[in-house]
């Protein structure tokens, strides 16, 4: 019997976009359609053995991804390139690979992200658009105050505990994190808000931007927002913005672990 | 017992928007989801009658619309401000009207049309996108030559036996039709063609795009399309292009109808 080198098992991450309307969010469900859940079926089957992975980010129902990050562990010794060329084929046509790397055995998405980059979208709009309404918050106000928006994102920049941003269901130990940077653009009638930090706790996204807007109708001074922050009392927040308008865009790592 | 006025009945009109990708087509059928169908539950429950409504276009399966009209007659006195208020709580978030207005009582959709502006919307990459390929039709080529599609284009704007570019299944008596104008733009990646015209046959805007595709990938020179239009004859025309990429834009009366 010839002698049979064991397979070699490589780490391999790649970046995912999808259109998470019709998903019930990233993580796999027994009885739900989700993101991991469909990519876990379409890797098994193109690698021939079973694959599970892991990701930067949970994603929420409905929420969008431009630039999700998974990393899964493979025997099958197809070069990176030919999973790309062949993977897409696969997968249901709300989600998509852009992306595909041999990594290190260590690299793990989610630990060794050093930033992540959401992007939320919102929209001036008295009447629905379907196609436009898929990937934005339709709000029937006329006029936003963005320059109290900023003034409002400008409070909540930097190093602090977020708990009180926090929906119920996360429950982290540790609630501090870290916001680089917060941007609007405005382009009549949308309004992006950029959000990018070292991480964030459940649905804190969506809470924050919820906020924002409140201050942007008026119902709130910029100051709420501080009073909000500082109580670390998650009852003191409104409703989140709700999820369709949220776009994970980018997760960032050091230089020489991935791309 | 008090004299009742008998109910009055009035004929609206509808310009409604709707994403295509998740319905059969307008057109009601028994067991599946069409826009028609929607439409005319939501309609029903919210003026409290059977509603049954026209349309000037019946769009094919997966195909979008943002100037789709629509008309029917009922016997609630709601106004049409009201009806446009109310009528999008009633319907699926792929479906929303955006106009509503009350026209004379022998107005027709379909037959009253003047002109209709569909839009087909192209996108080279090698890659999927979920967002963008939803409403696209990717293309894997990485040019192609649009003086060349421009040229076709022209070959069979005007009053013509358009036969050829008909799939089966739509069988009119009289096959000529006018294309007043067809235009394209480009901007990388995406390419996008309009076409105006006094009406079209059973799938011929995606049959003149597939083959308008194939003048522009080299398979064929513009004067192939002279000759298959010339031909009346459709096993000469190759596959339609895919719905995803087709908008109905506008559908155009005279201006004492409707507007």
């Amino acid at each position: 019997m010839p002698f049979r080198c064991p397979a070699r098992t490589r780490r391999i991450a790649l970046t995912v976009k999808y259109d998470g309307t019709d998903y019930c969010g990233f993580q796999i469900q027994a009885r739900a359609r989700t993101v991991q859940g469909e990519l876990q079926s379409a890797l098994s089957e193109l690698l021939q053995h079973q694959i599970q992975v892991t990701s930067a980010s949970r994603t929420d129902a409905g929420v969008h991804a431009l630039g999700q990050v998974v990393a899964f562990d493979t025997t099958n010794p197809i070069p990176p390139c030919n999973i790309l060329r062949a993977i897409n084929e696969h997968l249901p046509a709300g989600i998509a690979v852009v992306k595909c790397n041999e990594v290190v055995s260590a690299f793990h998405p989610r630990y060794d992200a050093i930033g992540k980059n959401y992007r939320y979208r919102m929209v001036s709009a008295t009447l629905p658009d379907p196609m436009r309404d898929r990937f934005a918050w339709r709000l029937p106000d006329n006029r936003f105050d963005i320059r109290a928006m900023r003034e409002a994102a400008q409070l909540v920049c930097g190093k602090h505990d977020f708990a009180a941003f926090a929906s119920a269901g996360g429950a982290p130990k540790n609630t501090v994190r870290e916001i680089f940077n917060i941007s609007f653009s405005h382009m009549a009638p949308v309004v992006e808000c950029s959000v990018y930090g070292n991480g964030f706790l459940y649905m804190m996204v969506r809470n924050l931007i919820g906020a924002f807007v409140k201050v942007g109708r008026g119902e709130c001074t910029p100051g709420t927002i501080s009073e909000i922050l500082e109580s670390r009392d998650r009852s003191k927040v409104g409703p989140p913005a709700p999820p369709q308008g949220l776009f994970l865009v980018k997760v960032e790592y050091r230089a020489s672990q991935w791309f």
